[in-house]
């Protein structure tokens, strides 16, 4: 599944457009290939088209979605509003297993920690970071960067209806100001059963045959009504056929196609292989934590589902690194970049040692990781209830500071998000948080080792079990309200309060050995690599010029590509499965149980029906959701995952494997009127 | 920890002897430098001194250990005897936590599956395997070897008081032959508590500093009396000093210092990653299962030690094998032998591709091993109960045979092993076997893709959960009378019992496939590699001359070394740690809990008694149980780990870095006498 989760460790740069192969590419929209499309697929896209389904796309959090009314509908997968039914479940009523259907617009639940955005305008703001950083290094370059962007998105985000990111595109090739129109109060509409939005479970992930309705609808809201969405795609009730011309737009998180060959090395022997580690024991501790009873599967299920999904999809891609022909290309590549900008000594003077500066940041990050992951990162204290005490302690210290002066995460632009999840109703279960609580600790311990200063000052004599134990049973922050309360009232309150909270006591603890080994990190790491990959980009878009697409960074894009099928094992895989397939492939054990609706519904349903489809398209993790448009500018499916051979989409594109799976919008189209009478959703789609 | 399992995917071969640094190597006594240790160490071996500590030796299961006494009286490491401590408990009798003193011989308990052998005699038989093999390639010679090796092990086997195994060392380069004393009746002497004899657990494990009583003692048996064991080590009450030349002698289970590179890029690329991220997993699943309940933790505690000490040791090993100046010395290293080899054309026209012929076998073991490990190896079918059945099932239809046309693991050879497992009454729990059936179906499917062949037929519309459950409660093979029946009945007694136990029939539905998979991987990944092995050991020979020490192959070799201390983080960590320095780690907490016995016995103990030591001995995994000897044939400590540093040892030996950990005889002594009253162990050991 094409979720996105930010990695430890990982950093995303820019991609090979130049060298770009068949539909390759992740193209921002005002740099879209118009010429290739016609030269490849014999038709000219306008202005007008792009446009449209620029302002009908929509991002959510680590997803991707769009518009299809003019009532704020938005439709997406199952598995991106998957956590918004489990956050409205309780032990009484459960959202997921059955799924939700609102048979009215009262009937719409509002999601407690969702939100969405719709990007309406990008400005090039490069010359005014550039001036800013301009000549400096280390910190001092670090700090010059991020004042200016600070007060950019500050003066563009004139209200929290507005969201406003700089982005750094092609690794600081380009900076650009990315404004959104922001929706907080995002409610439910309809999400099928999870049996059959993930049929097949982690067995059939990233595989092809497919057999997944993995849909769902969701709505913004503004001033408590229905949003007016102008902008908004054509639903397909035939969806795409064989052949069809197809684009998908939306938010890919991130890819490393052009990183430098050190930064890769350390992907493929440190980040990668130590994060595969930490996600199979963490796999194997759930597993059999949820086995414990029905209620225990129930609350662990979707984190289960995120450490499954991005343990599949990383090993692919470490798969992909490992093969000794993708990386003597890789290293082959730079070798090549790097010769043609010898060939002028002065543009080699001032950006050629910029690739050595890269590799001694790695090298220094190498040395810096651990203890960056577990004391400032969170791998040490893995809990809900530390989160929170952390972004309290923080913004009681941070808030009073000018905006440009404040940690990333607490910036102006960042805070309706902060708040919105700080504030969130969403339960906390105690049971998850003494496990992974108690996991994170025990992991600190060993990789740090048990005689390491931080960790003897955080455990004492306490063992790991027994101080999680301990922290939250002492904190009080379950309570939304105390939350609200230590927030508005700032440092006094904070500090009035922690004495009689754990969880406060520890992140007050803390806080100067994490923000010092924070600090460390952005001054020999980040903002070495950040300086030193706008040198890199320069180089490269002066020796292949600027016909590329820079490499993801979960903000709005769009491949083109066709319905194709593959070869696997010698054998073509058709591009599209049918509904009467699953009935065939069903044996009546999860994951390949179809609900009980399914069962009853299976006379009622046209078998013939095109249900999951396999595109060229070019996507990658954070395009889960996103629209699968025809010429035409209907939505003809929805993206929900890449097959197998896609995982190496990280790095390269390959055309003769690299594919995209969608859900037809046919087969969403029979389902909500044959098996879920969802007569109101249809109508409106129909509108 | 030093105990040896056997891992998938491994190979064993031969090491660089000719350019053997400092104190390197794990000799063999037939092949012992002597005067290269009289150079370095100024001290002149006999012939005698090696013949009488030869003797002296044990070997037990993944272990070594040393005769202490004429009357049979066994040391070895509390962490090689913990799988008899469990196996002789109950839940209303743990053996484990509390440890274990027979105070009179009629308390001694006899291990179930223990057996321990005593090497007497080593004959070189290479000649007569070459004949036998001259000229064969693929399937042919793979039965040749095979036939020659059992006729030489059956001749040489005249009871089941002896085991005769053909050993190849140097990879094929030496064939020959082990001849040992068996004892299968061993029984449990004194073991301490296991909160002392692995103080500091997991985040201590190859520490140094460090602090474990990991001793016991074992007693051997012949016709129900203590055996008569005129060869025995003289027990020091001293211990080891700083700067004492030391030698090991034990039974180091395997390194791959000289695999050829494409061996070497299998286990680095292929082998270790799948074998770690397994173990992570199985980590997770044991540790949350043990947090179930008392019960719970007790029956898993031993697979979980297993599972977290090979992690960790792999992990390091892999570490060790990723460092690219490690890689490119054995890439130039193998360039180097190779280019020697070709100034003489006609032996590099006999030798010269049996690299190339290795790496072929390399690239075809990727493809298979998937198959080959999950259907053959076990993998797909973590079961005590599921390996008892096809044990059954393989004999019923090996036994009738030749002994030389036999599956390996049913020679002649081999059955008093065989028998002694299957017909132990070590308990079986269902619980532990539902958690590791399921996860290894469940893992088959993931791995093998629900889609094959073999996993729709041992599946079919069965889930792994629900098959196991199945399997488990449809066997009849608890029960040590039925087993012994069906072995005894052979075939028609299997057939006769099959349809009424679902083991048996599972085992016997897919062992056509798994015979198959396992005579494609025989033919053409395992005879390839040793044919050529063969080949390469014979350059090796040729170019480097015979002054080396093999590959270590899990039988007896003699390291020599000093006590010393190393260099970490820039400062110098001390040789020697003593027993007051245990009362200072402790935190009450376990893995750092002291048992009541210590905390009781504290004032009367001598603080400055050394407790583990660091020697620069050459050992790896199987050392676990060695005795640490010195120049007067004395034992002074007891092998039971290495430093963090030695995990490359697989590859290399390092001797700025390298280090093995024993326990101190003195502090053996020290705790006997004063916390233990181990009167009687005492007084034999001083006799």
């Amino acid at each position: 599944m094409l979720r996105w989760v930010a990695l430890l460790g990982f950093v995303s740069v820019l991609s090979a457009g130049s060298s770009a192969q068949a539909d390759e590419g992740m193209w921002t929209f005002d740099n879209f290939p118009k010429a290739k499309l016609e030269k490849q697929h014999g038709w000219k896209v306008t202005d007008q088209w792009l446009q449209h389904v620029m302002r009908s796309a929509v991002r959510l959090a680590g997803c991707s979605a769009s518009f299809v009314s003019p009532q704020g509908l938005v439709a997406t997968n199952h598995h991106c509003v998957v956590s918004c039914l489990q956050q409205l479940s309780t032990k009484q009523r459960d959202l997921v297993a059955p799924g939700y259907y609102a048979r009215t617009a009262a009937d719409e639940l509002r999601c407690p920690e969702q939100e969405a955005t719709q990007l309406i305008d990008i400005t090039d703001v490069t010359a005014r970071i550039k001036t800013a950083t301009k000549g400096l290094d280390g910190a001092k370059y670090q700090d010059a960067r991020k004042a200016a962007q600070a007060a950019i998105e500050k003066e563009c985000q004139t209200s929290d209806a507005l969201r406003c990111d700089v982005v750094s595109l092609y690794h600081g090739g380009i900076y650009a100001l990315y404004k959104y129109k922001r929706f907080q109060d995002v409610r439910l509409v309809f999400a099928p059963e999870k049996a059959i939005a993930f049929f097949g479970g982690d067995p059939d992930n990233f595989n092809f045959p497919r057999y997944d309705l993995d849909a769902s609808f969701l709505r913004v809201y503004e001033n408590g009504q229905p949003a007016r969405t102008e902008n908004h795609l054509k639903w397909s009730a035939k969806g795409a056929r064989d052949g069809d011309l197809t684009f998908v737009v939306g938010n890919p998180g991130g890819t490393n196609r052009q990183l430098t060959v050190a930064e890769l090395e350390y992907i493929r022997d440190v980040s990668l292989p130590d994060t595969l580690m930490s996600l199979a024991e963490t796999r194997g501790l759930l597993t059999e934590f949820s086995r414990g009873s029905k209620e225990r599967r129930r609350i662990a299920e979707t984190s289960l589902f995120s450490v499954e999904n991005g343990f599949k999809a990383l090993r692919g891609r470490w798969q992909a690194l490992r093969d000794p022909r993708v990386f003597a290309a890789k290293v082959a590549a730079e070798k090549a970049l790097r010769a043609r900008l010898a060939k002028n000594p002065a543009r080699n003077k001032e950006l050629g040692p910029a690739w050595d500066n890269i590799a001694k940041a790695q090298t220094r990050l190498r040395q810096i990781r651990k203890p960056y992951n577990f004391i400032e990162r969170g791998l040490g204290f893995n809990s809900k209830l530390f989160g929170i005490a952390r972004t309290l302690v923080r913004a009681s210290a941070e808030l009073p500071l000018a905006n440009e002066k404040r940690l990333d995460e607490l910036r102006d632009a960042a805070l309706p998000v902060v708040k919105q999840r700080l504030f969130s109703a969403a339960p906390i279960y105690d049971e998850l948080e003494t496990l992974t609580l108690t996991a994170s600790l025990t992991k600190m311990r060993e990789e740090l080792g048990a005689d390491h200063p931080f960790v003897k000052q955080v455990l004492g004599k306490e063992a790991p079990e027994e101080l999680a134990a301990r922290l939250l049973k002492g904190t009080k922050l379950r309570d939304v309200a105390t939350r609200k309360k230590l927030f508005e009232g700032g440092a006094a309150a904070i500090e009035a309060a922690a004495a009689g909270d754990t969880m406060l006591t520890l992140v007050r603890a803390i806080d100067g050995d994490a923000r010092a080994i924070r600090k460390t990190w952005e001054t020999e790491v980040d903002a070495v690599v950040k300086k030193n990959t706008e040198l890199v980009a320069k180089a490269r878009f002066e020796v292949e010029g600027t016909n590329q697409y820079p490499d993801a960074t979960f903000t709005l894009r769009l491949s083109y590509g066709a319905v194709k099928g593959f070869e696997e094992a010698g054998q073509m895989v058709p591009p599209i499965t049918t509904i009467g397939g699953i009935y065939e492939r069903a044996t009546g054990r999860d994951p390949y149980a179809l609900p009980a609706s399914w069962v009853e519904a299976r006379t009622k349903l046209d078998p013939a029906t095109p249900f999951n489809v396999s595109t060229t398209n070019d996507i990658i993790g954070g395009n889960s959701g996103s629209p699968l448009i025809n010429k035409e500018g209907e939505l003809v499916g929805i993206i929900f995952d890449g097959n197998i051979h896609s995982l190496g989409g990280d790095f390269f594109y390959d055309p003769a494997l690299n594919r995209s799976i969608s859900v037809e919008s046919a087969a969403i189209s029979e389902a909500l009127s044959k098996i879920y009478g969802a007569t109101r959703v249809l109508e409106e789609l129909a509108r």
